[in-house]
């Protein structure tokens, strides 16, 4: 028996766009991004191969790769979630980097590797699959907030499965804040070599 | 709750490589493939770009996109399973127009999107997902075989689910016949906006 779930069409908007414009975790605000096959114009992990690091333990460190993560996209309701999770007002995209904050896509996370994200101008996200937080963006956070120290690991507990999705561009374009966003996931099956599990 | 499968390592072996030299679905065996970021060199699929076609009915045919189709990735065992079903002593891989044949790897066309396919060179191929059987195919098999006209249609329903991967070039390098290939697949997770179906 195969445990498989239908291709989904759903429609959320661009809260925000944001560059990553340093070598520090956080992005700045922008009212539009210009999207290349490389990536993000003026962005940190603009690039069409980027090196390899500790989130690739299977090759020796800065082996040269396609770069699969060319952006970060978040959800605005889930980070909302992780605020209310570490007793915070709220977590801007900008303190955990982001290059998109979306809303209305219910459990942005868990969007299939593959799925398509598509916008007004004819840009085209395909998702490579869920970012896992890291103590670094969590340091970001802490520093925020006096007297929080607690949010460096805090927030990787509390961000697991809420820290949304990288991807790489595959249609040029232009996103700007208050874009529409369709998106779009391909029949999901569940590879029959893995039990399933429940959590 | 969320249905999820961890994150599995598998070994195989390449038992075949080919090239696709011509505008026909049919490719040429090799002793050797050279991998680039592009793609396999002298493949008709070679490209860091494509146009559109039939299978991204959201664009205008002939939009350029990003090549995500770089290579055909069929299974020894779920080609001699569409053989067998369709009274055929063997399906060759040259015929599908495969790149890679592969054995060992169960299941192989269920392996989850943003899959790794490791090859000792050092070259690695991420996996976008499976490929669906069209008739282009089927015609194809059919033309090796007198008298057998069903095979046009009867390759599409017999090898739905048995039609191979395709992906793209994470990590240049060559593969060669007899090459040991490594696949790990990733924490897979059923998206909870779609019901879970059985078939």
């Amino acid at each position: 028996m195969t445990e498989q779930m239908p291709a989904l069409t759903l429609e959320g908007r661009v809260d925000g766009t944001f560059v990553v414009e340093t070598a520090a975790v956080e992005s700045t605000e922008r009212p539009e991004l210009v999207l290349t096959y490389a990536g993000i114009v003026g962005d940190r992990h603009e690039g069409l191969v980027r090196p390899s690091n500790a989130r690739e333990p299977w090759y020796p460190r800065g082996t040269p790769m396609r770069n699969e993560r060319q952006l970060s996209i978040v959800s605005a309701e889930e980070l909302a979630e992780v605020a209310a999770a570490l007793n915070l007002e709220r977590i801007l995209g900008q303190w955990v980097g982001a290059n998109l904050v979306i809303s209305g896509i219910p459990h942005l996370t868990q969007l299939p590797p593959r799925s398509l994200m598509m916008f007004p101008s004819g840009a085209t996200l395909r998702i490579d699959g869920d970012n896992d937080p890291c103590r670094k963006t969590g340091k970001t956070i802490a520093a925020q907030h006096e007297g929080r120290s607690d949010l460096e690991f805090g927030f990787v507990k509390a961000a697991m499965g809420k820290r949304g999705l990288v991807g790489w561009v595959e249609r040029e374009g232009a996103i700007r804040v208050g874009d529409a966003v369709r998106v779009r996931t391909w029949r999901q099956v569940a590879y029959p070599g893995q039990p399933l599990l429940s959590t």
